[in-house]
């Protein structure tokens, strides 16, 4: 199972190595790790999807929050949360294409962020489905450089509200 | 100083805990950290922004390139590069408050992209300048939850372009 997991952090040094490393010592793979500070600047949020076997995964929490920095840990429900990434990408077009990539761009509601001789640079955001849809329709053009954040969340207040409604 | 360092690294598990330990080992705290799939869904890319000494931060790049599985270390400069960062907001808005967050969202592009009893989330792109920006016009609501990605960032190649051509 893939699981979104949301963790505050106190900004020490060495906290998002040691926080890595509780995944990895388990042979954990991390399919995507995005940090960045919150509105304390003394605190940073970390997002992290892994799959694996959820029992473990578990575990993996409950030792997450021993940890000495970490404040909070969240298990975000995909359902009840909205996941976003984005991406930087720039491909090799000729001058000659660029009105297809352009439209192709339009579609998406992707950002022309720059234009060389070569090349053409594009910002998109959206959940993993989206991007890979993006990326698919982009795919005759060859990538020079491919940026992406990793993934970030937070709860879906209208859904939770829903479902409080419902019970 | 601060920089901008571009890592391509295999994705074996415990990269990203070398990777974050090699800066935390010399406490050094991580600013900001974004690590997502490549093309290649046997790559990683990991963006870090670090700031601190230069000759320091000289000898960990360097010290990067000879970790088993990191392929390829980037400096990247703020002045031949595009930085982009992701944010999800989530903010207290009361019915009648609504209209005003829509139109402050309208001025920055952000997209509204949840609105519950209580709450409006948003998503905006932009370099950490315009990320700081917003949230600053936001600063009357009250937060709930905030995630930003970290910076992601790809070379400017119109630049590095013009800059070849006056060379």
């Amino acid at each position: 199972m893939q699981k979104i997991i949301s963790i505050l952090v106190r900004n020490h040094p060495g906290v998002l190595s040691h926080v890595a490393g509780l995944f990895t010592r388990r042979a954990y793979n991390i399919e995507s790790i995005a940090a960045g500070e919150t509105e304390n600047p003394e605190v940073t949020r970390i997002t992290i999807v892994v799959s694996g076997d959820e029992f473990i995964l578990d575990q993996v929490t409950k030792q997450l929050e021993k940890l000495v920095d970490v404040i909070q840990v969240q298990d975000l429900k995909y359902s009840e949360s909205v996941t976003r990434e984005l991406v930087l990408l720039t491909i090799f077009v000729s001058v000659k294409q660029r009105q297809k990539v352009i439209a192709t761009a339009n579609t998406f509601d992707a950002v022309v962020l720059d234009i060389s001789e070569k090349t053409m640079t594009l910002e998109f955001v959206g959940n993993r489905r989206k991007i890979d849809t993006i990326i698919h329709a982009l795919q005759e053009f060859r990538i020079k450089a491919l940026a992406r954040t990793g993934i970030v969340a937070v709860p879906l207040e209208s859904q939770i509200e829903k479902e409080r409604t419902l019970l």
